[in-house]
């Protein structure tokens, strides 16, 4: 995996950045947290450069990352959940993007849940969700453990890819949505925060279950 | 019912989209959810496109759709809530606009309530809503069920019309308010939001009931 | 008490239109509720018109109200709740400024907290509230009930008016806080907004008490 | 410790204006609550004037403090904490900003958590902690009590020093952050915020542990 700053390669930098500055303003990537990035390519990838308040990223805080098929190797100057979003464009070629964030909600509620995985059903904004089986009726979103080496984490991704529609859930480590644009990532950002809120809503009223 | 795309005919319709963004950033039309729509004429409303970002609202994506007495039939370029629109419409002749949310409050709210309906008493905001019986001491919101095809819960509309006032709500599909302009309609809206938040606050101390 | 639009006879009128906006942007006056008021001599003030949308408040939308010593009379044009104003004003001849808000924290606690009155102790925010007996640990918040008609909940405000020190809480309907100046009466308004916040909060964890 | 106002002084003074005015709009020092400094020299720091309104600091709000080795007096002109601030100054030599701040969350969970620290542990967040031992698998956050003289919390300071990272909480009374710069110190401010948000809330579904 080679890193350069080739920032330019992207037509779609400017506004990667103008995303990142709307999700910082929702308190979902604070403290520098969040990692977002865009492919350029078959086999690369432009992501933030770790630790970037995004709330201030210009395109100049994004660096270039390429893999070989089958290997991924880390960057130190990238991200360190780059493995991860290198994982996902491998597993999904038509991903164009991927948003990685940090909420309260999704970080609280990921711990609530013990199972690998949960349902939502009865909200209609499901169906904004891409990736589920056609007429399901409930819309699963996979959660994975954090307390293993981040390759074994890409590994599950990999084992899992059947279950994934366009998000999962790293246990305390935040929310990991993919899409074909930067419009339709955000809509999914934007539709799992909103179901994941509900369901942390509602357990306040009703309890765990 | 036929759809056009002549923004043109009604001069509230950058109002609407003013007034989309205001909602958009409360986040109660989060991930392209919500639609809004404006009357035109008795037969005929200009209503958003379906899945548009509400943040980003602007008269070219509102589409034309019409009625005649009776019928009204779906459109596919309209949004999929268009059938509730247009059933507002012909049950409330005054009504001007129908703007239907969906916050993580009323979501979450509308799922916990399992009756038909419900009634606000003792809070002053009551006395915003429209449409209730004059010196009543309690404000009712109808809640209907989701799980029935939308030509049934249009149905349901006509069928229950005395009960409603202002603002009624589709559980777990999100809340729909009407008004005689855009702005009684936004503080309709404003005002059922705040109650509904209020109760689900209450429910958090006080449990279910 | 006569109403006229002079809005002009007080140069502060411009401020409190900006603070409304403030208020407004923190939802603490959905819906056309709040009103705010500016004196204007020792007996008239300028009050917002009834209903109007807080968060587009201008000069133009003060009415002039005045009073005769120990009589005051409500008039259309103004908000309902004038009257409370007005007997604020009396009560307190340094008051020169009356906020009235409708927060959703502050509404719901009124209704859990049965008993006239509250005592906050442990917060350091207290110490911003004015008005208080010197080296108290406590500082106490007077809540009136609002199912008794207008004039008498004044009348328990002159009564009750050796327990008040800048706000007060009307059950279900709302925040009055009052101060010499508008950035003084600001600064009681967080400060209580704050201390409810933080009691609401505690609820939810500990319960009711 | 002298009090002057050549705030020219420290090149800073305008960022950190910057900064105060994102924290309060983040609700995090409301009613004049807060007080923020920067580092002058090794003897001295520029500190926010008591009570001012943190969403219109300038740089004439800031005010020289100056203290001699092992000693430092209390100047009225400057805030209440100027006290601790100067304590957290002495203790850490690389600290060249302390920000002090006054959320509802913080101030309901400092109350909540009757031991004098606690352990965060399982949230990716903990790694923005500076001064935590390498590999630790939790992240400490020390709480001091409040109803103990100033000077008496200052010694608590020092004495606790060692277990001190980057931030501390006085019961009741706010949270302390200090960072080796203005990005650094926003940094630990936005993760402390977080870590203590995330409990907050796991407590309102599985209860007080």
């Amino acid at each position: 995996m080679n890193t350069t700053t080739n920032f330019q390669l992207n037509p779609y930098a400017v506004q990667l950045c103008t995303l990142s500055r709307w999700i910082s303003a929702k308190q979902w990537a604070p403290a520098g947290s969040g990692n977002f990035s865009i492919r350029s390519n078959e086999h690369g990838c432009l992501i933030t450069r770790a630790h970037k308040d995004k709330g201030e990223l210009s395109p100049h805080d994004l660096v270039q990352i390429s893999w070989n098929r089958g290997e991924a190797e880390f960057t130190a100057k990238a991200a360190d959940s780059a493995l991860l979003h290198v994982a996902l464009y491998q597993q999904f070629p038509t991903a164009k993007v991927v948003l990685q964030t940090q909420s309260v909600a999704a970080n609280v509620w990921s711990r609530l849940i013990k199972a690998d995985n949960f349902l939502f059903s009865g909200y209609e904004l499901q169906s904004v969700i891409t990736g589920q089986p056609a007429q399901q009726q409930s819309c699963s979103l996979a959660i994975i453990d954090a307390n293993q080496p981040m390759p074994l984490q890409a590994a599950e991704i990999s084992r899992r890819a059947s279950e994934l529609s366009s998000g999962l859930l790293i246990r305390g480590h935040g929310l990991y949505v993919w899409g074909e644009s930067l419009e339709h990532s955000k809509r999914q950002l934007e539709a799992w925060e909103f179901l994941i809120s509900c369901e942390l809503e509602r357990m306040k009223v009703s309890g765990l279950l």
